[in-house]
């Protein structure tokens, strides 16, 4: 059974004790951004509890991270920080602490009913890098472009490919997304075709959020990569498969990414996700050295896609993976995109890529699902090869723990018509 | 005959009053960073000018944006503030204006001598884009990977073809760039191999630099595109060619390129540069009507490469191009960049790719110079196929004018031993 807190956790809630992911909020729509952590239904304004002296903890007390618009100072400072504040709020937010509890007017300005919060993008994302490390996506993508017999680059198995991503367009959960213009491939000797895409994808990924990130020259060592991961969100790396599939060659995908990726508000931290670590695949080859961890860990986090189709009021679930699906781990992701002496920041995030599971249910976006638009999936009583405008897309994502869950909430996005 | 200062401009300076570009600095190691102009082998700054309430014009009398630690602010302002900007400066450092001329404790506040001022990136760059716009480039590249009968992809004419870039390894010009470490082709059955870039090369590129950019969904036109773009800046996009190979099939480069990109501290704005305007070539076939433009420019700006050899005291100049030479225009580069929706952020930066021209004494890298290693290029006593450990890089680039040039002065590093 969970830990116990005076707030009310409803027994499904993605939100207890052990989890107290961390966001940004504003409780009016005039308020300056502050921090804040998730519990049961309630958001817990960080910025409030710091200016009544509650962290009272050696690296905490005299900080001025939760009187800031959004998390990266925080980010910068550490997992002594992080752990230092972890245990802070849990010791605050547990039933049998009075300190917050039995003040009255303390709770009234620190405790925020979650529908009454705004939530914003927690972090200053100076750099987005989007990771490919799903074998199971890899192969079906390769298998589908090329065909069975060449469906990952021999590449793949060697290191974690990447590619930067476009940072200005990373948007909050409940965004919505205009569906992208733009070319794809000409049909004989005709020009491109020109206008709104007509392959409208979702990718199902995470992304890791980067605390103190390192100086230029200077690699991050496998084995203290998890130091430099404050922790997780759910990542939608929206995707228009005909603009994709144009200008990819030989630079990477560009347009048909940068029109839009969404992220859900909150970060839940490695510590909270500790409990439901577990062993990465077994890699073989075995990685070079500088890739070679001592222990090789994934998490067991249930993941699901819901589509509710335009003008319906029912979403149904098209898909269910699971991160421990991924190949290679994010602090072999991290360590790698380091080698080189790149320099990470704070709140910069790695994606970890479509994470599809093995099975055709788990596949992670539309393209694996219809198998490039062969096969229609059924949504009740229509069906879908690619996304149609007025399309919301939405996911989840949790770990089941012995009497509780420790989740991600939701991240959602709904398609708009293109621009004209 | 140019424009007559009383600041000292010697004949051959790339910073007589008609160009006047901008740039951040410090004049001692612990005062704050502020804008400034250079201006003979001076720099202006600007914190003092706006202090002495000398930005007498209407968009900038009130406006803080020189009272900045960078440029972004000023470049949100659009072109009728770069104009008053450029108007206001022009005669307030006229030989005839008594203002600035005539006040002694004014002029030593405000002139730095070049010498003494530590030039700082001048802009927080949010995105770092780089296209791939010389056609000779294009070609040279294609052949040697792909052979002279696939040399460009079908795509390339049809758009300017890009990549994101890292935007956190961006450096100014003379800082060191250290060998990156990374993974190159197996040979054979081998592991692939591990260690420094044993082909590491410059690219002799230019980037714009955007000014007030677009919200997300709303692209840019691209008959409007040029009020988006600042100025240039010469930019080296320090390449690692044997990583990069390995690497970038299919999402195309990553850490071949993020060990450090760098950019000259003078910005030169598009209102210095439009008498040097020329038109760019025809594009065959003809461009797509979104990229189609009313007037299609570039700029005639001399280009140059020079190396500095390990140990010598020479450098010598390995390559001349020129900007003409591009294919795609910055306009389309711009243009095209938002056709999907996808937002450009003030301070976000499109490399123009490398310049190559038509002949082999053009190439913009020692990849097209030396052809992939096969033909070692002579640097005096020496000869080069890539770059090794102590060589010093130097690009410089300048519009000939009708008794001045304006110059962007010098994009220099020099590279050190990877670390261990």
């Amino acid at each position: 059974m969970g830990l116990k807190s005076f707030v009310e956790v409803p027994a499904d809630s993605h939100f207890p004790l052990e989890n107290l992911p961390y966001g940004v909020f504003k409780p009016e729509p005039h308020s300056p951004p502050r921090p804040a952590v998730a519990v049961g239904n309630h958001v817990l304004d960080l910025s409030v509890i710091a200016s009544a002296g509650l962290f009272d903890g050696p690296i905490l007390k005299n900080s001025d991270c939760f009187n800031q618009p959004n998390l990266n100072k925080f980010l910068e400072l550490g997992r002594p920080a992080w752990k230092e504040a972890r245990a802070t709020l849990q010791k605050l937010l547990s039933a049998t602490k009075p300190t917050l509890r039995d003040s009255a007017s303390l709770r009234s300005k620190a405790l925020v009913p979650m529908d009454k919060a705004q939530m914003l993008l927690p972090i200053v994302i100076g750099d987005y890098s989007d990771f490919f490390s799903s074998m199971h996506h890899a192969k079906n993508c390769g298998t589908i472009f090329r065909g069975p017999e060449n469906a990952i680059n021999p590449n793949w198995f060697q290191l974690p490919i990447a590619y930067h991503g476009r940072a200005s367009s990373i948007v909050i959960s409940g965004t919505d997304i205009i569906r992208p213009r733009g070319q794809a491939h000409p049909t004989g000797n005709s020009p491109p075709y020109f206008g709104p895409s007509r392959r409208l994808d979702f990718e199902l990924e995470m992304a890791a959020v980067v605390g103190p990130g390192n100086e230029l020259g200077k690699p991050i060592d496998v084995n203290d990569a998890a130091d430099h991961i404050f922790g997780l969100v759910l990542m939608n790396d929206w995707s228009a498969r005909d603009i994709q599939a144009w200008e990819y060659v030989p630079l990477g995908p560009f347009l048909g990414k940068s029109f839009g990726t969404t992220v859900s508000p909150w970060i839940v931290t490695l510590d909270a996700l500790e409990p439901f670590s577990c062993d990465a695949p077994i890699q073989n080859p075995p990685p070079l050295p500088y890739l070679a961890e001592k222990t090789s860990k994934n998490y067991d986090i249930s993941l699901e896609v819901l589509i509710k189709p335009a003008g319906q009021e029912d979403s149904f679930v098209i898909t269910r993976s699971n991160f421990k699906h991924l190949y290679w781990t994010i602090t072999q992701q991290l360590a790698h995109h380091t080698i080189n002496g790149c320099n990470l920041r704070s709140g910069d995030i790695l994606g970890t890529g479509t994470i599809s599971g093995p099975e055709p249910e788990s596949f992670g976006c539309l393209l694996e699902l219809t198998w490039n638009g062969q096969n229609p999936v059924s949504l009740g009583a229509t069906t879908r090869r690619f996304l149609e405008d007025g399309d919301e897309v939405v996911f989840t994502g949790f770990c089941k723990g012995d009497g509780y869950n420790v989740g991600f909430g939701t991240c959602s996005g709904k398609i708009l018509p293109a621009s004209t």
